[in-house]
Protein backbone atom coordinates (compact mmCIF):
# COMPACT_ATOMS: atom_id res chain seq x y z
CA UNK A 1 0.00 0.00 0.00
CA UNK A 2 1.02 3.60 -0.94
CA UNK A 3 2.25 5.51 2.29
CA UNK A 4 1.59 9.45 2.19
CA UNK A 5 2.52 11.73 4.05
CA UNK A 6 2.51 15.53 4.54
CA UNK A 7 4.62 18.44 4.98
CA UNK A 8 5.33 22.17 4.83
CA UNK A 9 5.27 23.55 1.31
CA UNK A 10 7.53 26.08 2.55
CA UNK A 11 8.95 24.87 5.89
CA UNK A 12 9.50 27.54 8.56
CA UNK A 13 12.93 26.34 9.03
CA UNK A 14 14.53 26.95 5.71
CA UNK A 15 14.94 23.24 5.14
CA UNK A 16 16.70 23.06 8.20
CA UNK A 17 15.36 19.78 8.54
CA UNK A 18 13.68 20.32 11.64
CA UNK A 19 9.90 20.10 10.96
CA UNK A 20 8.57 16.86 11.67
CA UNK A 21 7.92 15.46 8.89
CA UNK A 22 11.96 14.94 8.44
CA UNK A 23 11.51 12.52 11.72
CA UNK A 24 8.94 10.57 9.69
CA UNK A 25 11.26 10.51 6.39
CA UNK A 26 13.83 9.58 8.51
CA UNK A 27 12.02 6.36 9.61
CA UNK A 28 10.80 5.39 6.49
CA UNK A 29 14.46 5.63 4.79
CA UNK A 30 16.09 3.63 7.57
CA UNK A 31 13.65 1.14 7.00
CA UNK A 32 13.50 1.06 3.10
CA UNK A 33 9.79 2.10 2.59
CA UNK A 34 9.26 4.53 -0.35
CA UNK A 35 6.36 6.89 0.12
CA UNK A 36 4.62 9.88 -1.88
CA UNK A 37 4.47 13.46 -0.22
CA UNK A 38 1.86 15.99 -0.43
CA UNK A 39 2.66 19.34 0.13
CA UNK A 40 0.77 22.26 2.18
CA UNK A 41 0.02 25.34 2.59
CA UNK A 42 -0.65 27.21 5.82
CA UNK A 43 -3.59 27.83 4.55
CA UNK A 44 -4.01 24.51 3.60
CA UNK A 45 -2.91 22.96 7.19
CA UNK A 46 -6.28 24.75 8.68
CA UNK A 47 -8.74 23.82 5.98
CA UNK A 48 -11.75 21.24 6.94
CA UNK A 49 -9.37 18.91 4.27
CA UNK A 50 -7.30 18.88 6.07
CA UNK A 51 -8.32 19.13 9.62
CA UNK A 52 -10.16 15.75 8.99
CA UNK A 53 -7.04 14.37 8.83
CA UNK A 54 -5.02 16.22 11.57
CA UNK A 55 -7.10 17.71 14.42
CA UNK A 56 -4.45 20.04 15.41
CA UNK A 57 -4.21 21.34 11.99
CA UNK A 58 -0.51 20.51 11.46
CA UNK A 59 1.71 18.27 9.47
CA UNK A 60 3.03 15.71 9.47
CA UNK A 61 0.46 13.29 8.92
CA UNK A 62 0.48 9.38 7.84
CA UNK A 63 -1.91 7.70 5.09
CA UNK A 64 -1.67 4.05 4.46
CA UNK A 65 -4.65 2.26 2.47
CA UNK A 66 -7.69 3.08 5.80
CA UNK A 67 -5.23 4.43 7.95
CA UNK A 68 -4.53 7.74 9.03
CA UNK A 69 -1.92 9.05 11.55
CA UNK A 70 -1.10 12.61 12.97
CA UNK A 71 1.53 12.64 15.89
CA UNK A 72 5.23 12.29 14.08
CA UNK A 73 5.78 10.16 17.53
CA UNK A 74 3.15 7.53 16.73
CA UNK A 75 3.76 7.37 12.95
CA UNK A 76 7.70 7.23 13.73
CA UNK A 77 6.79 3.91 16.65
CA UNK A 78 3.78 2.64 14.06
CA UNK A 79 6.24 2.73 10.99
CA UNK A 80 9.12 0.58 13.52
CA UNK A 81 6.17 -2.06 14.78
CA UNK A 82 5.61 -3.37 11.29
CA UNK A 83 9.08 -3.09 9.45
CA UNK A 84 12.72 -4.28 10.63
CA UNK A 85 15.13 -1.81 11.66
CA UNK A 86 14.31 0.55 14.33
CA UNK A 87 13.34 -1.67 16.90
CA UNK A 88 15.05 -4.42 18.53
CA UNK A 89 13.55 -8.41 18.18
CA UNK A 90 14.13 -8.60 22.03
CA UNK A 91 10.35 -8.08 24.00
CA UNK A 92 12.65 -6.12 26.50
CA UNK A 93 14.91 -4.16 24.70
CA UNK A 94 12.26 -3.43 22.35
CA UNK A 95 10.21 -1.90 25.21
CA UNK A 96 13.69 -0.35 26.32
CA UNK A 97 13.57 1.47 22.89
CA UNK A 98 10.07 2.63 23.07
CA UNK A 99 10.84 3.92 26.64
CA UNK A 100 13.27 6.46 25.15
CA UNK A 101 11.24 7.77 22.14
CA UNK A 102 8.56 8.99 24.87
CA UNK A 103 11.90 9.66 26.53
CA UNK A 104 12.84 12.34 23.91
CA UNK A 105 9.45 13.56 23.25
CA UNK A 106 7.68 14.20 26.91
CA UNK A 107 11.23 14.83 28.82
CA UNK A 108 13.92 15.96 26.59
CA UNK A 109 11.66 18.03 23.70
CA UNK A 110 8.99 20.19 25.72
CA UNK A 111 11.93 22.61 27.30
CA UNK A 112 13.61 22.70 23.88
CA UNK A 113 10.79 24.06 22.38
CA UNK A 114 10.28 26.38 24.98
CA UNK A 115 12.92 28.18 24.08
CA UNK A 116 11.80 28.58 20.39
CA UNK A 117 8.38 29.70 21.82
CA UNK A 118 10.04 31.89 23.78
CA UNK A 119 11.90 33.50 20.93
CA UNK A 120 8.61 33.85 18.88
CA UNK A 121 6.30 34.92 21.24
CA UNK A 122 8.47 36.81 23.60
CA UNK A 123 11.89 37.82 21.83
CA UNK A 124 10.46 41.49 21.96
CA UNK A 125 9.11 41.18 25.65
CA UNK A 126 11.28 43.24 28.25
CA UNK A 127 11.56 40.00 30.06
CA UNK A 128 12.78 37.60 27.54
CA UNK A 129 16.41 37.24 28.37
CA UNK A 130 15.72 36.89 32.06
CA UNK A 131 12.96 34.07 31.19
CA UNK A 132 15.32 32.63 28.84
CA UNK A 133 17.69 32.01 31.07
CA UNK A 134 15.31 30.33 33.16
CA UNK A 135 14.71 27.81 30.30
CA UNK A 136 17.97 27.35 29.18
CA UNK A 137 18.87 26.23 32.69
CA UNK A 138 16.19 24.13 32.87
CA UNK A 139 17.50 22.47 29.18
CA UNK A 140 20.63 22.16 30.65
CA UNK A 141 19.41 19.94 33.06
CA UNK A 142 18.22 17.48 30.83
CA UNK A 143 21.27 17.27 28.79
CA UNK A 144 22.79 16.76 31.79
CA UNK A 145 21.44 13.89 33.28
CA UNK A 146 20.87 12.48 29.33
CA UNK A 147 24.64 12.98 28.68
CA UNK A 148 25.60 11.00 32.10
CA UNK A 149 23.48 7.96 31.12
CA UNK A 150 24.44 7.80 27.64
CA UNK A 151 28.39 7.92 28.67
CA UNK A 152 30.24 6.62 25.90
CA UNK A 153 28.20 4.76 24.51
CA UNK A 154 27.34 5.24 20.34
CA UNK A 155 23.19 4.55 20.95
CA UNK A 156 21.13 5.11 23.91
CA UNK A 157 20.48 0.87 24.24
CA UNK A 158 22.52 -1.35 22.32
CA UNK A 159 21.83 -0.46 18.51
CA UNK A 160 20.42 2.54 16.97
CA UNK A 161 16.78 2.35 17.26
CA UNK A 162 13.40 4.78 16.48
CA UNK A 163 14.56 5.85 20.28
CA UNK A 164 18.11 7.28 18.91
CA UNK A 165 15.94 8.75 15.72
CA UNK A 166 13.28 10.55 18.17
CA UNK A 167 16.09 11.78 20.75
CA UNK A 168 18.78 12.82 17.96
CA UNK A 169 16.03 14.48 15.98
CA UNK A 170 15.56 16.73 19.42
CA UNK A 171 18.55 17.67 19.86
CA UNK A 172 19.06 18.88 16.41
CA UNK A 173 16.51 21.53 17.46
CA UNK A 174 19.16 23.03 19.90
CA UNK A 175 21.71 22.96 17.06
CA UNK A 176 23.46 26.77 16.20
CA UNK A 177 22.16 27.33 20.04
CA UNK A 178 25.69 26.11 21.05
CA UNK A 179 24.43 23.98 24.02
CA UNK A 180 25.17 20.65 22.39
CA UNK A 181 28.91 21.84 22.91
CA UNK A 182 28.81 21.65 26.21
CA UNK A 183 28.41 18.26 26.37
CA UNK A 184 30.99 16.29 24.01
CA UNK A 185 29.53 12.85 24.08
CA UNK A 186 25.81 14.45 23.06
CA UNK A 187 27.28 16.23 20.16
CA UNK A 188 28.86 13.45 19.15
CA UNK A 189 25.93 11.03 19.67
CA UNK A 190 23.79 13.82 17.44
CA UNK A 191 26.63 14.24 14.82
CA UNK A 192 26.41 10.05 14.40
CA UNK A 193 22.82 10.44 13.34
CA UNK A 194 23.05 12.91 11.17
CA UNK A 195 25.86 10.59 9.71
CA UNK A 196 23.33 7.76 8.48
CA UNK A 197 22.83 7.35 5.20
CA UNK A 198 19.26 6.78 5.53
CA UNK A 199 19.23 10.54 7.17
CA UNK A 200 20.72 12.07 4.94
CA UNK A 201 18.61 10.89 1.89
CA UNK A 202 15.84 12.28 4.91
CA UNK A 203 17.20 15.69 4.77
CA UNK A 204 17.98 15.58 0.78
CA UNK A 205 14.22 15.08 0.43
CA UNK A 206 13.12 17.58 2.84
CA UNK A 207 15.67 20.37 1.14
CA UNK A 208 14.82 19.56 -2.38
CA UNK A 209 11.24 20.42 -1.62
CA UNK A 210 12.33 23.97 -0.60
CA UNK A 211 14.67 24.00 -3.90
CA UNK A 212 12.02 23.40 -5.91
CA UNK A 213 9.85 26.10 -4.65
CA UNK A 214 12.18 28.74 -4.55
CA UNK A 215 13.37 27.87 -8.08
CA UNK A 216 9.66 27.25 -9.16
CA UNK B 1 6.45 -11.38 37.77
CA UNK B 2 5.70 -8.65 40.24
CA UNK B 3 5.12 -5.68 39.06
CA UNK B 4 7.10 -2.51 40.95
CA UNK B 5 6.71 1.19 40.07
CA UNK B 6 7.59 4.10 41.87
CA UNK B 7 5.81 6.63 43.66
CA UNK B 8 6.22 10.14 45.49
CA UNK B 9 6.54 9.27 49.32
CA UNK B 10 5.07 12.47 49.42
CA UNK B 11 3.14 13.59 46.37
CA UNK B 12 3.87 17.58 46.10
CA UNK B 13 -0.10 17.79 44.91
CA UNK B 14 -1.31 16.64 47.80
CA UNK B 15 -3.14 13.23 46.78
CA UNK B 16 -5.16 15.42 44.11
CA UNK B 17 -3.80 12.17 41.52
CA UNK B 18 -1.84 14.46 39.15
CA UNK B 19 1.49 12.79 39.89
CA UNK B 20 2.69 10.40 36.94
CA UNK B 21 2.04 7.10 38.95
CA UNK B 22 -1.63 7.84 38.90
CA UNK B 23 -1.44 6.99 34.88
CA UNK B 24 0.34 3.99 35.18
CA UNK B 25 -1.67 2.94 38.56
CA UNK B 26 -5.15 3.28 36.49
CA UNK B 27 -3.80 1.66 33.48
CA UNK B 28 -2.91 -1.48 35.79
CA UNK B 29 -6.33 -0.87 37.24
CA UNK B 30 -7.82 -1.23 33.93
CA UNK B 31 -5.98 -4.54 32.94
CA UNK B 32 -6.49 -6.05 36.17
CA UNK B 33 -2.82 -6.58 37.05
CA UNK B 34 -1.76 -6.21 40.58
CA UNK B 35 1.80 -4.13 41.49
CA UNK B 36 3.72 -3.57 44.40
CA UNK B 37 4.52 0.54 45.33
CA UNK B 38 7.82 1.85 46.09
CA UNK B 39 8.00 5.16 47.65
CA UNK B 40 10.70 7.94 47.23
CA UNK B 41 11.50 10.77 49.36
CA UNK B 42 12.75 13.91 46.63
CA UNK B 43 16.27 13.24 48.44
CA UNK B 44 15.87 9.11 47.12
CA UNK B 45 14.82 10.24 43.89
CA UNK B 46 18.34 11.72 43.44
CA UNK B 47 20.38 9.10 44.52
CA UNK B 48 22.42 7.02 42.41
CA UNK B 49 20.09 3.61 43.40
CA UNK B 50 17.20 5.46 41.19
CA UNK B 51 18.94 7.09 38.73
CA UNK B 52 20.72 3.89 37.47
CA UNK B 53 16.55 3.35 36.95
CA UNK B 54 15.28 6.32 35.78
CA UNK B 55 17.76 9.25 34.28
CA UNK B 56 16.09 12.35 35.29
CA UNK B 57 15.66 11.34 38.69
CA UNK B 58 11.63 11.64 39.15
CA UNK B 59 8.96 8.89 39.29
CA UNK B 60 7.08 6.52 38.04
CA UNK B 61 9.79 3.69 37.25
CA UNK B 62 8.56 0.37 36.19
CA UNK B 63 10.05 -2.93 37.33
CA UNK B 64 9.12 -6.55 36.17
CA UNK B 65 11.24 -9.39 36.03
CA UNK B 66 15.11 -7.89 34.33
CA UNK B 67 12.79 -5.27 32.54
CA UNK B 68 13.02 -1.43 33.63
CA UNK B 69 11.42 1.48 31.84
CA UNK B 70 11.26 5.12 33.37
CA UNK B 71 8.47 7.15 30.92
CA UNK B 72 4.86 6.56 31.73
CA UNK B 73 4.14 7.16 28.47
CA UNK B 74 6.31 3.93 27.45
CA UNK B 75 4.89 2.11 30.73
CA UNK B 76 1.57 2.73 29.81
CA UNK B 77 1.62 1.44 26.05
CA UNK B 78 3.89 -1.36 27.68
CA UNK B 79 0.93 -2.45 29.70
CA UNK B 80 -1.80 -2.00 27.38
CA UNK B 81 0.45 -4.01 24.66
CA UNK B 82 1.02 -6.88 27.36
CA UNK B 83 -2.84 -7.43 28.68
CA UNK B 84 -6.47 -7.03 27.22
CA UNK B 85 -8.70 -3.98 28.05
CA UNK B 86 -6.56 -1.12 26.44
CA UNK B 87 -5.93 -1.38 23.35
CA UNK B 88 -8.58 -2.48 20.47
CA UNK B 89 -7.54 -5.69 18.50
CA UNK B 90 -8.37 -4.25 15.03
CA UNK B 91 -4.81 -3.25 13.87
CA UNK B 92 -5.56 0.34 12.26
CA UNK B 93 -7.76 0.95 15.25
CA UNK B 94 -4.85 0.03 17.55
CA UNK B 95 -2.28 2.79 16.21
CA UNK B 96 -4.91 5.38 16.12
CA UNK B 97 -5.24 4.65 20.01
CA UNK B 98 -1.58 4.93 20.00
CA UNK B 99 -1.64 7.99 18.10
CA UNK B 100 -4.01 9.37 20.40
CA UNK B 101 -1.01 8.68 23.66
CA UNK B 102 1.28 10.88 21.62
CA UNK B 103 -1.68 13.69 21.12
CA UNK B 104 -2.05 13.41 24.95
CA UNK B 105 1.26 13.67 25.77
CA UNK B 106 3.08 15.84 22.75
CA UNK B 107 0.29 17.90 21.91
CA UNK B 108 -1.49 18.98 24.55
CA UNK B 109 0.65 18.15 27.81
CA UNK B 110 3.02 20.68 26.89
CA UNK B 111 1.54 23.78 26.82
CA UNK B 112 -0.87 22.67 30.19
CA UNK B 113 2.52 21.82 32.12
CA UNK B 114 4.07 25.65 30.99
CA UNK B 115 0.77 26.58 32.60
CA UNK B 116 2.10 24.90 35.83
CA UNK B 117 5.71 25.79 35.58
CA UNK B 118 4.93 30.05 35.40
CA UNK B 119 3.09 29.55 38.30
CA UNK B 120 6.06 28.01 40.24
CA UNK B 121 9.13 29.47 39.01
CA UNK B 122 7.51 32.95 37.58
CA UNK B 123 4.63 33.53 39.82
CA UNK B 124 6.21 36.26 41.82
CA UNK B 125 7.79 38.40 38.91
CA UNK B 126 6.45 41.84 37.33
CA UNK B 127 5.75 39.68 33.84
CA UNK B 128 3.87 36.82 35.48
CA UNK B 129 0.31 38.21 34.47
CA UNK B 130 0.78 39.17 30.72
CA UNK B 131 2.93 35.87 30.20
CA UNK B 132 0.45 33.86 31.63
CA UNK B 133 -2.30 35.00 29.32
CA UNK B 134 -0.07 33.97 26.41
CA UNK B 135 0.18 30.53 27.98
CA UNK B 136 -3.56 30.17 28.62
CA UNK B 137 -4.08 31.22 24.97
CA UNK B 138 -1.85 28.04 23.59
CA UNK B 139 -4.02 26.01 26.05
CA UNK B 140 -7.00 26.93 24.96
CA UNK B 141 -6.42 26.94 20.91
CA UNK B 142 -5.49 23.02 21.79
CA UNK B 143 -8.75 22.60 23.63
CA UNK B 144 -10.80 24.36 20.93
CA UNK B 145 -8.97 21.54 18.84
CA UNK B 146 -9.76 18.40 20.88
CA UNK B 147 -12.98 19.54 21.88
CA UNK B 148 -14.00 19.85 17.82
CA UNK B 149 -12.70 16.72 17.07
CA UNK B 150 -14.18 14.70 20.46
CA UNK B 151 -17.83 16.31 19.06
CA UNK B 152 -20.69 13.72 21.03
CA UNK B 153 -18.69 10.81 20.99
CA UNK B 154 -17.68 9.58 24.42
CA UNK B 155 -14.15 8.41 23.68
CA UNK B 156 -11.52 9.34 20.98
CA UNK B 157 -11.93 6.97 18.80
CA UNK B 158 -14.18 4.24 19.32
CA UNK B 159 -13.86 1.74 22.81
CA UNK B 160 -11.89 3.94 25.76
CA UNK B 161 -8.28 2.95 25.33
CA UNK B 162 -4.88 3.62 26.60
CA UNK B 163 -5.13 7.21 24.36
CA UNK B 164 -8.27 8.39 26.33
CA UNK B 165 -6.32 7.21 29.71
CA UNK B 166 -3.30 9.51 28.87
CA UNK B 167 -5.62 12.35 27.54
CA UNK B 168 -7.91 12.37 30.33
CA UNK B 169 -4.86 12.27 32.77
CA UNK B 170 -3.45 15.02 30.96
CA UNK B 171 -6.56 17.35 31.20
CA UNK B 172 -6.72 16.65 35.02
CA UNK B 173 -3.91 18.86 35.35
CA UNK B 174 -6.43 21.80 34.30
CA UNK B 175 -9.04 20.80 36.94
CA UNK B 176 -9.55 23.78 39.09
CA UNK B 177 -8.29 26.00 36.45
CA UNK B 178 -11.73 26.37 35.30
CA UNK B 179 -10.94 26.19 31.30
CA UNK B 180 -12.62 22.97 31.20
CA UNK B 181 -15.87 24.52 31.94
CA UNK B 182 -15.42 26.35 28.52
CA UNK B 183 -15.54 22.90 26.64
CA UNK B 184 -18.63 21.10 28.65
CA UNK B 185 -18.02 18.10 25.87
CA UNK B 186 -14.24 18.14 27.41
CA UNK B 187 -15.40 18.72 30.83
CA UNK B 188 -17.79 15.16 30.42
CA UNK B 189 -15.34 13.45 28.88
CA UNK B 190 -12.98 13.42 31.84
CA UNK B 191 -16.01 12.96 34.37
CA UNK B 192 -16.22 9.84 32.34
CA UNK B 193 -13.15 9.08 32.62
CA UNK B 194 -13.20 9.62 36.42
CA UNK B 195 -15.68 7.74 36.86
CA UNK B 196 -14.68 4.79 35.46
CA UNK B 197 -14.18 1.66 38.51
CA UNK B 198 -10.37 1.56 37.66
CA UNK B 199 -9.76 5.27 37.88
CA UNK B 200 -10.96 5.27 41.49
CA UNK B 201 -9.50 2.36 42.46
CA UNK B 202 -5.76 3.69 41.27
CA UNK B 203 -7.13 7.58 42.66
CA UNK B 204 -7.68 5.88 46.14
CA UNK B 205 -4.69 3.69 46.27
CA UNK B 206 -2.45 6.82 45.65
CA UNK B 207 -4.45 8.89 48.37
CA UNK B 208 -3.98 6.18 50.76
CA UNK B 209 -0.27 6.60 50.52
CA UNK B 210 -0.31 10.48 51.54
CA UNK B 211 -2.82 9.26 54.37
CA UNK B 212 -0.75 7.12 55.52
CA UNK B 213 1.93 9.61 55.59
CA UNK B 214 0.28 12.04 57.52
CA UNK B 215 -0.83 10.12 60.64
CA UNK B 216 2.31 7.31 60.11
Amino acid sequence: MTITITAFERSPDGGKGLARDMRVRWALEEVGQPYDVRLLSFKAMKEPAHLALHPFGQIPTYEEGDLALFESGAIVLHIAERHAGLLPDDTNARARAINWIFAALSTMEPPIVDREIARFLEGDKSWYEERLSMVLGRIRKRLSDLSARLGDANWLDGEFSAGDLQMVSVLLRLKGSGMLDEYPNLSAYVARGEARPAYKRAFDAQLAVLTAASTG
